[in-house]
């Protein structure tokens, strides 16, 4: 370190849960930054709404501003990093401080997933870094491999449980036994669920995250609106109990596909059974974890917290690290290749396999009529085995793959038969390697 | 892609089950990786000891040489290649190519482990880059996210399955019951083991790895000397069975730590029981995985392929794109960092815990001298447990932490005792995170 290179400026816009602990480890880890950059960073400035605002991390006071638009265009900044999160004003600032020739790094998933396109083009444009490894998974380093060390490789299919609240509840179903309120509501008392848990149970975050994924693995431009949503507030005990009898584990997932032709992709969020040897059966509590099954590599996994503050800043300061050493040499890294220019294919062309529960009439030729449904639309069965008797009885049946209009066909003609009482249950099974 | 920037041309030393598939993958994904690299990568020549051997992949005959060292110096290469493994001449080709400022991406574990300084440093001193993703953990992305993503974080430990043929041979013991010999056998059946396994049974490759690991984990020279190695030779289808029964089960882990004052780190391979629950637990057959604790990143895993030509191939292809782009660039990666330069500690300094069996007499009075030895030792005792009757008595212990001397100590002096007819089976517990 003799002859020290002038350091590098960052101004962060939000300081939150993430933050603060961006600043935090700023000034823990200075030395060791320095040496692994080069240079030291130094904090230009923190936008944040309210200043007097208690925070979790002590902060100068003349570095806290509310004119966000200011730091961000201000000529002695290098880096901008942005943590508020939502639409605007993110973008707003995001595309103030590209035209000023700033490097960005963010982990606003909602932004990419709505309008990558429009901040990829502007950090094209102005020969800017755009760096989001913590805007899917929080501190598991993904996107980078995703990015990077895949990059001489074929993606066929991404597999991911990238939202941790759904993955606590569904957890905690599993292992006690609980309904979804419950379970819920355990999460809520946690800190794992918002008061509002809407955009967690409903798929929302994971559907942003699905798409930011999807475009990345397969080279194409994928939105948040391209993705199939189904969140997991139907789920009951019964379906849980019921999973776990058949050897599976019911977990909220993000699933980016190829088709085999490789001319389409499909990206969907939804509930489905993994069968428990699948190594995503595993991932507990609020972890998250990504599979990925690639031509060459094979399939590979990424495990870890995927969000909280710490974890969350960890990726957001390796961001700062690659793009204050790409600044220092005058580059940038790979920006976003959406070359393949795959189309996104409607829900009803994913190639899937479904479980299907149904109340029936405990009476002989039942099985007869319900499987003539299933071969009506050309859906085959995998298995089949009634619970119960009488009133009870119940008709548990897994298929083998079809695509999802003709399994959601079968299903739509099974509630219309009179011997079935209700359509009691249907998921969609994954990870499975049954054809 | 308007008016295309040049080639960049690879030399290729080794055309053996990696390097065939190296070809392969720079053919099969040429458009791919122009549009990844901005420019097309061509193949330059490969260098090969049996020019007339047959080969996995067909090769124009213009294209193969015997002449290594002429192929590397050649002033049209860019990037150099290596995959034939071993010290020579694997590394005076490297510096070899070094020197005339190429470029180099190694899958070469032994020769980082056993002289990673010379090669760095040759790197560092020629402005070139040297990227060894393939050299740990096959096709897993584990170096880069090591080396880049986590770099504003700070690592505690790493805990890692790197050697597959040990991990299939455990895996089927654990599974099927059967002997070390036994489950040796069936791996070296499937090509999963050697002829000669030493170097993987014995811990050597999992040793060369984990000084890799350390290395880059702790910003610290560390070579495969430093590292206490220990192999599976000596587990039997009882210590499996006894860890079964305890809710563990057995790895061959390489396992690399920083100390709590931060100011040695220990690194060491060898056979460990860990707890089921634990992510690496269910890491089957010859899969690897590591697991890494960061101080604001949390728990983190890295699961894949380890091994294998295809996997390896899509590693090496990651690098050779990063490196690439690099040259475009006209910069180089993150080069080796030394700044932390802590020292390895001996293994007697490393805090662990052990698993006990002792055969032991049954009469009353012998868990009241055993436990003596272990307090004579301040070895503090969390679970002991008495198994069979009469002549078949077995205490079974498992302690709290301790320096891996006083456990050890404990153990010898514990084999003195004649109410001990014989220390059954000692092994180190981790993972779990009692004290």
């Amino acid at each position: 370190m003799t002859n020290p290179k002038p350091g590098l400026k960052v101004a962060l816009l939000g300081c939150g849960v993430v933050g603060s602990q961006v600043v935090r480890l700023l000034r823990e880890q200075a030395d060791d930054l320095a040496a692994r950059i080069g240079a030291p960073l130094e904090l230009a400035g923190v936008a944040v709404r309210r200043p007097g605002r208690k925070r979790d991390v002590d902060l100068d006071p003349a570095l806290i501003t509310t004119d966000a638009e200011a730091l961000v265009t201000r000529d002695d900044v290098d880096i901008v990093v942005e943590v508020i999160g939502g639409i605007e004003p993110a973008r707003s600032l995001i595309l103030a401080a590209m035209a000023k020739g700033k490097s960005v790094v963010t982990a606003n998933k909602a932004l990419l997933a709505e309008d990558g396109a429009t901040i990829h083009r502007a950090a094209r444009e102005n020969g800017v870094d755009l760096y989001f490894e913590a805007s899917v998974a929080g501190a598991i380093p993904l996107l980078r491999p995703l990015r990077e060390s895949l990059a001489g490789d074929r993606i066929r299919r991404v597999l991911g449980i990238v939202n941790g609240t759904t993955n606590y509840i569904l957890d905690k179903m599993d292992s006690t036994g609980a309904s979804f309120t419950e379970a819920l509501e355990e999460a809520q008392a946690l800190g794992y669920a918002e008061a509002d848990p809407t955009a967690d149970v409903e798929g929302f975050d994971a559907a942003a995250k699905a798409a930011i994924l999807a475009g990345l693995a397969f080279h194409s431009r994928v939105t948040a609106a391209d993705v199939h949503r189904e969140g997991i507030t139907e789920i009951t005990a019964s379906d849980v109990a019921s999973a776990k009898a058949m050897g599976y584990v019911i977990k909220l997932l993000a699933i980016c596909a190829k088709t085999e032709d490789g001319r389409s992709i499909g990206v969907r969020v939804h509930p489905a059974m993994i069968p428990r040897s699948h190594p995503l059966a595993g991932v507990r509590e609020a972890y998250n974890a990504v599979f990925v099954e690639a031509e060459s590599a094979g399939r590979l996994m990424f495990y870890g917290a995927g969000a909280g503050g710490a974890p969350t800043a960890s990726a957001v300061l390796g961001d700062i690290v690659a793009v204050a050493r790409n600044r220092l040499a005058g580059t940038v890294g790979p920006e976003e290749l959406t070359y393949a220019d795959l189309k996104v294919h409607p829900m009803g062309e994913t190639i899937t396999r479904y479980y299907v529960s149904l109340d029936v009439a405990d009476k002989p030729g039942v099985l007869a009529r319900v499987a003539e449904v299933f071969a009506r639309h050309d859906v085959s069965i995998q298995t089949v085995r009634q619970e119960g008797r009488g009133d009870d009885a119940q008709l548990v049946l897994v298929t083998h793959q079809a695509t999802d209009a003709a399994l959601s066909a079968t299903v739509q003609d099974l509630g219309r038969l009179d011997i079935v009482r209700a359509v009691a249950s249907v998921m969609r099974v994954e990870g499975d390697d049954t054809p």
